[in-house]
């Protein structure tokens, strides 16, 4: 049994490998518009109606034929009767966003008018056109508005909604199967108790369920699955009708590490042991056209598992759209030492200004990340960085 | 009546007032551990166990006495026995996470070993601790792990179950009362017709509730108000037993804004008037101890109103601790030309590596926001900014 894994491949180009084996999702379904946030339009939105659909008034004011406010101004003000219609010397109250009488051509803002019973004192020319909204001035009918693959936002619900739209066609969500393999796993319905020794109770798998949730996918996060081959390789087969499936645990390569092979003897395994420290265990497979992710079982190396390879994955099965990656600088408050040959996973906490690193952080502290609030990255090229150094630093979702 | 607001308050010190009168939520729940994404912790927590609980082997390989190992190197190997239990000269066969058996006080990997048959020929010296990890290394009973106002993250779940928790007490969620206001709309379920001239289905409401939802709320999104004064007075006296109540529309100086003068007679209008453009009729207030946002009718300063007031709001009710803002830098592909005294909010899409303002983009055209990739804020003293200047951009969310 060799002391590590014979190959290693890069991050980026284990990436690479898992996201070429990975089709976008393309069955749609319709969604009510209050649930369309993160969600990713499935067909592009045409526009079957002008916005605004009628004349409207911009402003509070009066409706006026323009013709007939010629020359007016405060010193030479032109006096019209205040009406039911607008004809010639004539005018009616309008407020914001109502619709533009017959014959008015334009309204004179409340502020540029003056009022005697029944008489409109106007104290401005105005221009035909002038404060009216014209049909179709913010959406024309056949406009193209959103494209097949728009991310969905709050503010776009409102523009579907002005558009005559109640639903909403979008990608359906991947169906990502979560599922915790370990014969010294225990279930947490059994978490009041302290687990006997060498048990401990199932986390890892929870904790990938919640950030499939968070990352845009449904879980199906299933029961506690021996670690024997064969359990291992019917808990896969039940779950072929999901859009990926992560194995929690048994990834490295000890005695009791089957996963990687379960994969390659049901599909294919496409990378085994990953540049990622804390993640070298890590396995990415394809069965049946379903990717699989081996996520280590030591909790930090499976955090890392689904930073770098679930999360894209995710988001290229769910067709998200790449936004830029917002990043924050810091200078680091401490030196950081980094294995050559890794992307290094660094630990960090804010401290005023900076960034502290976290020593001492192993794989299997969970409590590290608790602990921290983000993390830096150290390519694979890079001894590590110096106290002072800015840092990209990300945080901790 | 006056052209504008006869005051107009910063943005910053409307801010300011506006917090002043909110306070966190206190009330708590219980809630299970797969829904605590983004939840506020109620309670410090601190850990009533040891985690491991138990020694365990923090490799694969051989549970030895270390004092069994002195001097044992490649050339000088140490021969022991494969036993079942581990006493001078024995040893147990140990995986990763496995309890260290009684005797025990080191893990030789098993890369420094060979076996034939029983004897397990040790390669290597190992000192006692070597490769065990410690009961209570990674959390000590009695640990403080978390902090009250601990904003939760899926990896926190893992921490949680590991420490015996399968639900966490967190701060009630604010719920926000969403009142849209206005003779002129129509609710979208009869959003298949194109609606009479001068009347609009109602949009904003929508959008802010789903605002609302995305930033930690709980939005009640109620039917459509008239703007007739008792009307809305009856809907705010209805929701007094929310967090927060967002009244949309009737916010400006004309003959139908009802709504900050409703408030007024209920309780305090703390704002009328924004520095903000667009953004200015935004109103806010204070009845009975709930904060009252009015909501301006255009869509975009409706948005900007709900960016700058209600998302703080939110926030501050669920006690959200602050997180660094994460701020994208970019090149300006035209020139912005701003309004001096108000803060202005301008519409930007990404242009390869620049953004470029959208030109144009009035406040009632909501299509300038389904265009629009994210926004510049340009303050209140800066008259614009140039062609190539760098500038923060804010993702629309």
């Amino acid at each position: 049994m060799g002391r590590i894994f014979k190959e290693r491949t890069s991050v980026d180009e284990a990436l690479r490998l898992f996201l070429e084996n990975i089709s976008p999702i393309r069955k749609t379904e319709e969604i009510p518009l209050e649930t369309c946030t993160g969600r990713v339009l499935a067909e592009a939105v045409i526009s079957g109606r002008n916005v605004p659909h009628y004349r409207r008034a911009a402003l509070d004011g009066y409706a006026v034929r323009a013709s007939d406010t010629l020359g007016a101004s405060p010193a030479n003000p032109v006096l019209l009767q205040l009406s039911d219609r607008v004809e010639e010397g004539s005018s009616i109250w309008v407020h914001t966003g109502a619709a533009m009488p017959k014959g008015a051509d334009a309204v004179v803002i409340v502020e540029d008018t003056a009022t005697a019973g029944n008489i409109i004192e106007v104290r401005a020319q105005v221009y035909p056109n002038r404060n009216v909204g014209q049909v179709g001035e913010d959406i024309k009918k056949g406009d193209r508005v959103f494209e097949e693959g728009h991310l969905l936002r709050p503010c776009d619900a409102a523009v579907l909604v002005s558009l005559g739209f109640d639903r909403v066609k979008v990608f359906r969500k991947p169906v990502i199967a979560v599922i915790p393999t370990g014969d010294e796993l225990i279930s947490r319905e059994k978490s009041g108790d302290v687990p006997p020794p060498g048990m401990v109770l199932e986390s890892n798998g929870l904790m990938a369920a919640i950030y499939v949730n968070k990352w845009g996918g449904i879980p199906r996060y299933i029961g506690i699955v021996s670690d024997h081959p064969d359990s291992i390789k019917k808990a896969i087969e039940a779950n072929l009708d999901t859009d990926m499936i992560l194995l929690s645990g048994g990834t490295s390569v000890g005695k009791r590490d089957h996963a990687p092979q379960v994969v390659a003897s049901l599909g294919e395994v496409l990378v085994h042991g990953i540049g990622a420290s804390p993640g070298k265990p890590a396995a990415l497979g394809i069965i049946n056209d379903v990717p699989v992710v081996c996520l280590p079982g030591y909790p930090v190396a499976g955090l890392v598992a689904l930073y770098f390879f679930v999360r894209p994955g995710i988001r290229k099965l769910a067709a998200i759209p790449k936004v830029p990656e917002l990043i924050l600088k810091r200078r680091l408050a401490a030196k950081i030492s980094s294995k050559i040959g890794y992307v290094n996973f660094i630990r960090v906490i804010f401290e005023e200004d900076r960034v502290r690193p976290l020593t001492g952080a192993r794989a299997d502290v969970l409590s590290s990340v608790a602990k921290a609030d983000g993390f830096v990255l150290v390519p694979e090229n890079v001894e590590g960085y110096e106290e002072g150094e800015e840092v990209d630093v990300f945080l901790i979702e």
